[in-house]
């Protein structure tokens, strides 16, 4: 495919000048790992730091985008811009289809106010841990106050991603095993609020006692730690919305006022450094690997003439 | 938990001797990523390089331990010793107990000529990626003929898994819309030999046809490579098994006619060595992490005084 000419400058400008066609392009850097980000990270930095991020995480079926519309729609009644970002980690090949090709948030589709975007990981060469920031940098320096990030509850992957929020929120639904299945030792850690959505239906009480039992069953009791609350709502007919609001507010003004919030974005940004040297240091290892040094190892080893620790030595040595 | 000592030259001779006790501390030592394992696999290597490694990959439900077990049984009949490593990507937080807690291949449990494990991926510092082939090379070296690596179907960690065998058979069941989501790009890329397992069910001939039109669409058809037979299974009967046998012997026949076993088992060995080595560089940048500069540089991040790419290139200064 032939490349359009990219102006970096003018495209940051017209970023921070909200042009949601700018934001769509740098994302499409960010998605394509394009070499002029770096170019592009150094003009954003000075006007990040001012968004919200509020991760949004559960299992397929549990309304994460009925949610998310709502949540949307309470924070531009605030007066917030607000940008979504969609990541889903379980997909690799689909280049964002898999949530692309949805209609998502048709509300808000004719709000200037908001952004919506979704993004795959491509590939290996560092992921969503790797292009995840730098998406929310974008977001962030166009001035959006809030970032939802939403991502598909599928292990491991997941949790990174919604490690990426200032405050994490869990979306579960009643009758769901697979809800409580997925609410495991890695979501009861990154949770900060819990949501059980669809609380109409039969079952609420049932997951609302699960939850609140296997958060009591962690170390999150001891006097100073927040304690995650349990929310009820209903989505699709915006009941519970309030308390699901006042929650994430509470948990904002806990961190806010603890000094948790600048803690939590020392140690992310630290991640997100550490990702981008990792994945500049498999770069220069790919090129080794790609030369003859390292197929003549590979030989060796395959042949039990050497064993993988001799030979990773011999490749750090050469990096 | 005090530890016990582990003389690794006894343990290293017991393994190559076939004690299955000496086999499972080793294999432990993989999952603990202890620092004896430099020791373990530069004793091991003369001795690996003899088995075939025979992925299994598919959703939950499928049937993927009947199948196991009833190609564990046909393998003991021609007279090979048998390993059995069971991989959960999913599941950085169990530690293997997800796999470990079923009773599996009760059938073969008092065989000594069968070895079975489970293993699941701690923490992020590397990952299956980085176990599972040091694991195989235990197996191998203990006298292992043939190696069944299994892994649950659930996306990218799993093809990463899966493409760690020689030969990788993709297991799906009629009637599971799943299996068919399961059986999209990634799958299909991988899989050598395709088997619908409970073909006595409804939808067999759907399923079977799904999967050969999606294969027909690849790029597997041009003359010269293979093209990934699909075949039918009861496997709690042995139904079909002599047509899965064929079709795993076949293929290993392709293999190792045309150089392609060669070719993947260095590509393979590369791999592995590019990620001992990445978990080395991983480990370094930790140390560094955990010093005052990195803080420093991330605090600078956060309140954008600098950006993601200048920060990981003060760290690689510092690597």
């Amino acid at each position: 495919m032939p490349r359009r000419h990219v102006d970096v400058p003018s495209l940051v400008t017209a970023a921070r000048e909200g042009s949601p066609r700018a934001v769509a392009r740098l994302i499409t850097l960010v998605e394509n790992a394009d070499p002029r980000l770096r170019e592009v990270m150094a003009q954003l930095a000075p006007y990040t730091g001012n968004a919200r991020i509020i991760g949004l995480t559960g299992s397929p079926g549990v309304g994460k985008s009925t949610t998310t519309s709502a949540l949307v729609g309470a924070f531009r009644r605030r007066g917030r811009r607000v940008g979504v970002l969609a990541v889903d980690p379980s997909s690799p090949f689909s280049g964002g289809a898999l949530l692309g090709d949805r209609i998502r948030l048709i509300d808000h589709a004719l709000d200037s106010g908001v952004y919506m975007r979704s993004m795959a990981s491509r590939g290996h060469l560092g992921g969503l841990s790797w292009s995840t920031p730098q998406a929310l940098r974008v977001l962030d320096a166009a001035g959006c106050d809030v970032i939802f990030l939403e991502t598909v509850g599928v292990g491991q992957s997941e949790v990174e991603v919604a490690g990426l929020a200032d405050t994490t929120m869990v979306l579960l639904a009643p009758g769901m095993g697979d809800g409580i299945q997925a609410a495991k030792a890695g979501i009861l850690e990154i949770g900060d609020v819990f949501v059980v959505n669809k609380a109409d239906r039969d079952g609420v009480e049932v997951t609302v006692r699960d939850i609140r039992g296997m958060i009591s069953l962690g170390d999150r009791t001891e006097p100073g730690l927040w304690r995650p609350p349990v929310e009820r709502l209903v989505a699709e007919r915006g009941e519970g919305l309030d308390d699901v609001l006042a929650a994430l507010d509470k948990h904002w003004e806990w961190m806010a006022g603890n000094g948790e919030l600048q803690r939590r974005r020392v140690r992310r940004a630290q991640d997100e450094i550490e990702s981008i040297a990792l994945r500049e240091l498999r770069i220069r290892m790919g090129d080794l690997s790609g030369g003859a040094d390292v197929t003549a190892l590979a030989e060796r080893l395959v042949s039990g003439e050497t064993d993988p620790y001799a030979a990773a030595d011999e490749v750090l040595a050469q990096l």
